[in-house]
């Protein structure tokens, strides 16, 4: 579970919280998720393990202005090997303000696609572990 | 055509642009698209009609860096009086870059809901006609 | 003492955390420095207080990257009543990254100059206080 | 001379463009800037040669808001041959909004000094002639 304090500098002069930047919350609260778990970002890319994003996706329930603490919840929906989704469910004060879901491949620096069951086989079965879990649910 | 110029600043160190940053593109094209079509938006919320986005989808295709050109083509694929959805293709060096789409409604000020026919009725003939133009395509 | 944690999206093609992202960070300090000391900003300028940004100042000593905690700790270096004076000092490892100050007025929302003594009496005093501690020192 | 068409996410919930940004109209100008003299920045980063922010400085003289065209004027103020000191005046409808300045070094790609004179000696005479026809007003 990842909080995000709004910053007044997100808002825009609509008075509430400009839509890109909960694509950024998305990232925060992805890479927090997986330290959680142990799996620190900044060393896997210094392993050589890259997770481009491939698609996005927001649904805006609700607005969210400065101040406000938006908490940031992350499944995992599917993960095929190759190919992974995430699901976001955003609330402040009891209420959805954005639903999510992010698509991922693993590649190299290069932009290469790399097979995560060799290159880091433990994020690989973690990975299907939580994928597995979220399906039963 | 709105053509967005790349900047050093919404590159990430991957290289390459950061994701968010599309989504920025999407808005300064879809006022520009507006813009061309004689919509000022500037001017359309001084009048008191405000167009949150209700859902925004990315679809990477390829990453881009600075320096470059990205072409963003909007086109209005649905409009129902209430929302608005618009299509866009993000290409630079001849390649698509990005897909992506957006949905809008229409709202006052303080957020309520505004019947474009009777706020705007100009405005909501100009949508419905691109919105028939594109199903005819 | 604030602590940002840096974000990804914060980094650029060099590999570290582009400049105008400080910037942003000495507003997250001002607040929270503001908070701590009992004042909410979204509450003082729902009162109608406004503390906009005259000029502002980074002197970057040393680069930082994702993944990293930046402590930045404020301080009230100057207050006339009318002009405010604040200095930042950021540090990650043991190490300062960042040195800079801004200058602030206090205005209504229309931007019009607020005598603060009038308009805020406690706030001023607090500051005034802080001004006078660090002159001290 | 170079033109930023304010972006509406830009914008604050104060109404107007968020101080930060102005830090990026500077960066986006600076490249402009070198771009009109000859000088493309992809390339000589390409060609290992990096000029790393050492201090900003922005005083703001009055908001602007979207919609709006604001110039930006770059001079080179001083150049040492290591050291390169940049003004930048900002203006929209002909009236000043911000005054800045910045400073930079030149790096390699590892952040090691360079001296500019071997690593891209016509580069350094350019910025020479600037600054001496900058002293002569």
């Amino acid at each position: 579970m990842y909080v995000h304090k709004v910053q007044y500098y997100e808002t825009d002069r609509m008075g509430v919280v400009h839509h890109s930047n909960y694509v950024r919350w998305m990232e925060e609260a992805r890479i927090a998720f997986m330290e959680e778990g142990g799996w620190d970002y900044g060393k896997l890319e210094e392993a050589g393990v890259f997770s481009p994003v491939l698609e996005i996706r927001c649904a805006y329930r609700r607005p969210v202005s400065f101040p406000a603490d938006v908490t940031v919840e992350v499944s995992v929906r599917e993960f095929s090997g190759v190919r992974l989704k995430l699901d976001y469910r955003m609330t402040a004060d009891g209420g959805t303000v954005c639903e999510a879901s992010s698509e991922h491949c693993f590649t190299t620096a290069e932009g290469r696609p790399l097979r995560l069951k060799k290159a880091a086989p433990e994020l690989c079965a973690w990975l299907e572990d939580l994928a597995a879990a979220d399906t039963e649910r």
